[in-house]
């Protein structure tokens, strides 16, 4: 397929690489950085451009990664065009595409970063189409670069992005809120990151419910006490950490 | 050495093989129930003991690795032993040994579960003894067991258990929240698991600081406000994402 790309951060470089190894054409893509559609096109032989009109009209598949918010007017302006239009959006339904007859969602669901290399077969790759032939094609695309690629629809998208600021947006709070605390106390951050690996890695095997451990979960009123004691000079932390434990208890039916 | 174990839980354990593997000789298994010491005892070819008044009395090292509330009593029945007496908790001050002459703190900062099995030459391992040769020995044994071994107060160690609970018992606890919103929706945890990974591995090469991603990292109120509509069903992850999401936009200065 040829395929244009819109926007040239973090999903479009990595999922424009995936495209492009398993044989498909980057043609060109669309930033209003001139710098930042240089550096992609450069990368993926593709052909950078900065205004909407000229745009490859004649192009097979169309893919929007850009932020929720530059969603609309780029679609307002776009030309029409008879190709596949997608967007990669977890939190945006597909209708915000449905002036183009063929369109539909292609959401990576993974957290990219520039520099990190990600292998694309083992990230979810999330589609949804407006109709049945382009589900179909959508899904056959998603498993030419993903083996775990499936179906979702715009709800159940909605809520796994919902899912995912949990698991890994307020994750990674959790990590930094435990470094404040061992920075005040001069320990390094280093020391927890054996912890971190093994309390993600167990995920694999055991379900969250089973594999919660820690004060909380066996009730150890002592050792909370204990340390909402030691919390006294950072009263946030103290505030969050008697409201997560509270949540704890409640979920296993410990709350007193 | 000739180690005397009392605990057979996980911490004990892992610890007693990793010992064993060094070259020491696990003499005895403490236990109050039969059983638990005869299942270790047997793994580590060591004598099983539920009664304190068979102490082995002349071994080199006494290891208590119970439940924090269990080592007071077990301390005070003890007998008198010229060895080595450390316990291996996070937040039990070495002190409440103190009646011992050679006493520390032996404390592995994992999480550990029986089933699986643990590499302790990554696993930090902080020590503190009562005296500089205590300590010196402490340190030692550490050493031969683990690549990461090194010297912290009791204070220090309290501080590492909290920063745990946040890294680890917290972070277990988003895991189970964001799994509440898949069932709810006929979504497979699975889903999850690369968006994990790639959250705890990232700890590996970037600070918590600079990794935070998500709607409240950019202050993303669209996506925030649609968030909380979507959580309606769910009033307590609805709160718990309000309290982290101000949590997150306060620790970046974006709090409006």
């Amino acid at each position: 397929m040829r395929i244009v790309l819109i926007g040239s951060g973090n999903v479009a470089t990595h999922l424009g690489k995936a495209l492009q190894q398993s044989g498909h054409s980057i043609v060109q893509i669309y930033s209003r950085t001139q710098a930042n559609a240089a550096e992609l096109a450069e990368q993926l032989c593709a052909t950078p451009i900065i205004d909407i009109a000229a745009m490859d009209t004649t192009a097979n598949w169309y893919i929007f990664s850009v932020k929720d918010d530059a969603l609309p007017p780029l679609i307002e302006h776009f030309p029409d065009v008879k190709g596949l239009v997608t967007h990669t959006a977890g939190s945006v339904p597909m209708n915000i595409l449905s002036r183009f007859r063929h369109h539909g969602v292609f959401y990576p669901f993974q957290t990219f970063s520039k520099e990190t290399a990600v292998d694309f077969k083992t990230i979810p790759l999330l589609v949804e189409g407006n109709s049945d032939q382009t589900t179909d094609t959508l899904l056959h695309l998603a498993r030419e670069i993903s083996d775990k690629a499936q179906l979702a629809s715009s709800d159940q998208r909605g809520q796994l992005h919902i899912a995912a600021v949990f698991a890994c947006n307020f994750v990674n709070h959790m990590y930094a809120l435990a470094d404040d605390l061992l920075k005040s106390h001069q320990l390094p951050f280093d020391l927890l990151i054996p912890l971190i690996k093994e309390t993600a890695g167990k995920m694999e095997n055991i379900s969250p419910q089973l594999s919660q451990t820690g004060p909380a979960s066996r009730n150890d009123q002592l050792i909370i006490t204990k340390h909402l004691h030691s919390l006294e000079d950072h009263p946030h932390h103290k505030e969050l950490y008697e409201i997560l434990t509270d949540s704890i208890l409640k979920k296993l039916n410990l709350q007193q």
